[in-house]
Order: C-alpha cells, then structure tokens, then sequence
C-alpha cells in the first residue's frame, strides 16, 4: 500500500495528525506514553477491583481509563489501554502479568514450540480491543485522536524468547546466533500476526499507529540490520494502514537513527538519550520526532518541569514535524500535578 | 598538564599504547573489559577464599588474577583487578559487596552526609593498589602494558545517591532537579579525590588509565552537559598522566559521541550499540576508539565469534587507533574458549 498522501483537507485535521506527517500546526502536540497509568489515581480505582490483563480485555474499562486519562490531562491524543503483549497470548502464548512485570510460563525456544503458535483473527480473539476503540472514539472531542499500537516484532520476539524482560537479553541474543533460521521464522510469524492486529486498530477508528520497538535498542548495529529491519519491514508491508500515520520507538536508539530512518513509517519516537535537534538532522527532513523529555524530570520541582519542557521546545526550534512526549512511559510514582505542569508548558510555550 | 607528545622512541612502545596514540600498528591490540572476571575458572578459584573486596585489596592476590587473566588469554593489555567504587570507601562511604551488585549501607543525600565524607591519601588509604600495581608491572612482559582505573565522578556520584545500582536513577535524578547545587559539590569532591587516585596509579607504574562512567549515558544530552562535564573536566585538568593515554568509557552513549569527543581524552570506550565506523566519523579524527563487540556474541558458537570479531575490524578498515574490546564487561556465564576464540581471531586478522 502506497504512503497516504497529505489530507486534502489538512485545516480540519487534529494538530496531533498534522504534526504526524510533518505540517504546521498552531501549536506543538503533546500527549504521555503511558498517560492512562499508575500514576494516576482514576486508574488505581479502576485496578483495585481488576487485574491488568482483564481490564485490557473489558471494553468499558479499558474505554474508561483510556478517557480519563486524556481528559484529565487535556492532552491532544489518547492511546488505547491495552498492552503491547496482547497479541503474544492470542497467539498461544499465555502471559503472567505480576508485580515484576510480565512473564511467559511457557518460553519459545525451539521449532517445536515455535509449531505451536499460531495465527489469530482480530475480529474474533482481539475483539475487545476492537471494542475498546470504538467505544473511546465515540467519546472523544473530535480534535483528539486516538492512537492504536501494538509491540514490534523484535520486542515481541524478545518477550517470547526470553520469557520476560531481562538484563541482558542472552537467551533470546543466544538463540539468534545459534539458530539465526528459527529467529527469522519466529519474527516473519510475529510481522504477519501484528499486521493485520494493527490494520484492525485503524479500521475500528484509531487515527494514528504506534509500533513500540521497546527492546530494539538493545542489540547492535548489525543486528538490528539483520533481524530487526527484514520483520518490521515485512510488518509495515502488510500493513493496512487506513490512512494513518505510523510511529516506530525504540529505547536507546542513538545509534540506530539512520537505520530507523530507513524504515517505510512517518514518526519516530526518540527517548531521552539524545538530542532531539542531533536527531532530527541525522534522521532527515521527512521524518517527525515525538518525544523527548526524561520521564524523571517529573520527580523535580515544577519550575526545572517548565523549564525543561521549554528547552526542548526551544530546540525544535518551532520545525514542523514535532510531537512532545516523553523519552519513555511515565514512571509509577511521578506526582500527577507534574504531568499536569508538563502539558500545561507545552501548550503555552511560544517560540520567541 | 599539557597532553604528552608522542613518545620520542615510538617503536620500542607497545601496541596497545601506540594504538591509544592513534599510531599506527603491526596488528590490532586486544584486551577484554573485565577480562579478570568470574567466567575464568582461575579467578573463581582464589575467590572461593577470599571475598570481593578483600581480593582487591590484598596485593599478592590481586596481581595474581591481573597476571593470570592477561597470561590466559593473550591479551595485549592487563588491567590492575580493583573496583570502580574504591575510591567511595577511601572517603569514607562503606559499600557491602553482595550478590546483587554493590551497595552503600549510608547513601548521600543531604549537605550534612556530604560534609562526613572526606579526602584521601592514595598513598595511605589505598595503598593496596600501588602495590598490587608494583607488582604486577614487575612480572608482566615488556610489551603487555598495565591499565589503571577509576570509576569517573558522574558514576560514583549515582552510586552514592542511589546508594546501589538502579533501573531509573530516580533518587539520584531526582537530587540533580531539587539540589543542584549539592550535586555539582559532590562531583566536586569525586572529582578532586579520583584524580590523585588515578595520578597514584601512573606513578606505581600504569601505562594508560582508563574513566569507567558507566552510567553516564542514563542522562540526556542536557545533563550531560551540566553535570559530567564539568566534573570530568575538573579531574582531567588536575590529573598528573606521567604520559598516560586516557580512556573515557560510558554505556549507552551513542548519543553523546559528539560530547564526549570535546573532553581532554585519547580513547573513547564504545558499547556494542553504535557502528564503530559512524562512531568514529561522529568523535573525528583525533580520538582513538576501543571496542565494540557485544558482549552476548560470546555466548554463540565460535563461528560467530570470529565472523563478529572480523566484522568490525572490517569496519574499522585499518585506520589507525583502535583497540579491539568487548562493548561491555565480559558476563560471567561466558564461554573461556570463546574468549580465547575472540583474542585469536583478532590477532589473525589480515585486512584484505
């Protein structure tokens, strides 16, 4: 599918899809990776009475804690509650979420595990994120859109290699370069499960796609050529893309920028860790940046919040194409009225 | 101090130093990052007698591990076995050496546990480490030189906020925003205490010294800016190199090349996540690089190991100053025959 062409009608379009594909808008966008979290007292009252995973899967919740959190923010976008895992159980997988983050029981490490796994239909085992969707965008102001995401291939292909997160990924690393086929096999798998997962996200209403690459960083160049590029590759080509913008992050990409700048999507997400006027030189003139303030800069006081904001605001520099968020999603314990105070800097920053 | 001048007699230098110099060599220096480690079954042995810290500080034990480890491997450098956090309980901050990683019983946050800690005197307080450094220069061939190390003030600075390592450096974050001003005296006082710590180490003997700022790269460009460098600066100027090239290593940097490259160092230590050629572009011409394989390469079969090892040689192309290193400390579940497989490789090597 061809790269959506500029909307014809760009003057009614959300400022956070017109920063999406790099035109002007009245203001920077902002929203909150993470923005519907623990953070957030309307989000522990809603988890007091249901586990992670059953709220991702009961629309009314997941729409609940979706709006909330959007309309507490007064942010420009809302993201769809859900995890990136999700596609990883419909797939045969089952997850354990626990208080030391998410595990597999059951790792994939061979061919045969790997038989084991299979396809899914988003209409029939993801419908409730279909739902979710559908039932936040008929509640949302028109101006904010909805963003859908899902894991990349490579980050679903750690957790499912790994069985978790890990300190240094060795199995899933190891596995790669013993048995670099089974690795391949497993991404391609990924990239044609989560196509379709996402193209649904669009066709149920999402405006904007978001491919969290979250582990991504963690290899070398090398690998993120020979593993990485081929699957989020194969991803992207199939997907439907229903006329939104797609974003792709990864932590700790500093070395990765012109390698991610090659790959076939309109924004890159960019973690506190460099720049955001060095990256956007070494990304190219086609490519928006969301991102990218410290997510603990939210652990100070309001006024360093305030200035911090406008610091990177003042190193964009008012260049088409920029989305602010932070570098990574929003930590536990960060005090709700600094997120308010980091919204509130960007919407009444102006560029002197 | 002025940067030393290119020695007089280049020829009779050893390979790793002229490569450091940016001279040009016969072959590739190699040496592995914590080649003295847990996975070198000669190592565990001394270990099973004595704890950590003791073997740090029991010279004939610690230049016995520095000796055996560089005969075991081949290497073209020895390292003196010590501790990046040394330095920390010579003034008089107690760390417990456990099996998950250090940690500091009394961490620092506030002006008055500042004010307890105080100077010291290498000679006195660390003595131990001239002497294992006398005695391993004593025994080790002409042309295998010794490495002195410390870690850098930003490193010891959040182990002592932190009181330990950490996912998100919250706590030590956290005091940069609300007490600026306690940080930058802190990294002051590190500062002043690890530059005559490092001075000692050439003194005893050390051929090159190495800045190990291990969590530097946590930090965005911004406070990199206002907080390492300074510091790091601070204790490069009042650092007595007696001819020493000085290496500056930090994980997780590819996006501070360009800012690290402006310290008064010869060698920049790269982790396995940046390309050593677009990294070397980005430092420019002056700086000597040492790295970057990925550490988990060691963990595949030893095919891979040498196509990796011949990989960045490739990239690297023959261009002078490069000293051939694992991205990060070697892990201790490695393989000794695929060290063993990584320094031959590098010393086959024939650029084609």
């Amino acid at each position: 599918m061809p790269k959506p062409s500029p909307s014809p009608t760009p003057s009614v379009e959300p400022r956070f899809i017109r920063a999406c594909r790099g035109e002007p808008v009245d203001r920077t966008p902002v929203w909150i990776l993470r923005q519907a979290g623990r953070y957030l007292p309307q989000y522990r009252a809603v988890r007091e009475n249901v586990s992670f995973l059953d709220l991702c899967k009961t629309p009314e919740l997941a729409a609940k804690v979706t709006l909330d959190a959007a309309t507490a923010l007064g942010v420009d976008a809302a993201i769809i509650f859900s995890d990136i895992l999700i596609p990883l159980e419909a797939m045969g997988a089952p997850i354990v979420y626990g208080d030391e983050g998410p595990k597999l029981p059951a790792p994939v490490r061979t061919r045969e595990a790997a038989a084991r796994l299979h396809g899914f239909d988003p209409a029939r085992e993801t419908r409730f994120l279909g739902e979710s969707i559908r039932l936040v965008c008929r509640a949302l102001p028109p101006d904010v859109p909805l963003i859908g995401f899902a894991g990349a291939p490579f980050t679903l292909f750690a957790y499912l290699v790994e069985g978790g997160g890990s300190k240094n990924y060795e199995t899933t690393k190891r596995l790669m370069l013993e048995a670099p086929d089974l690795a391949h096999h497993l991404l391609d798998r990924l990239a044609d499960a989560i196509a379709p997962y996402l193209s649904a996200q669009a066709s149920a209403g999402a405006r904007a796609l978001l491919l969290f690459d979250t582990w991504a960083g963690m290899l070398s160049p090398h690998d993120f050529d020979a593993f990485v590029v081929p699957a989020t590759e194969r991803l992207l080509a199939k997907l439907d893309r229903g006329g939104c913008p797609v974003a792709y992050f990864a932590l700790d990409s500093a070395g990765l920028l012109e390698r991610i700048a090659r790959l076939r999507i309109d924004v890159v997400g960019l973690d506190w860790r460099v720049d955001l006027g060095e990256a956007r030189t070494r990304l190219g003139p086609k490519l928006a940046v969301q991102g990218n303030l410290d997510p603990c800069v939210l652990f100070g006081p309001r006024s360093s919040v305030e200035a911090r904001v406008r610091e990177i605001l003042a190193i964009n520099a008012g260049r088409p194409g920029h989305v602010f968020n932070l570098g990574h999603g929003i930590l536990p314990h960060t005090p709700v009225e600094n997120a308010l105070a980091l919204v509130d800097a960007v919407k009444k920053y102006r560029s002197s």
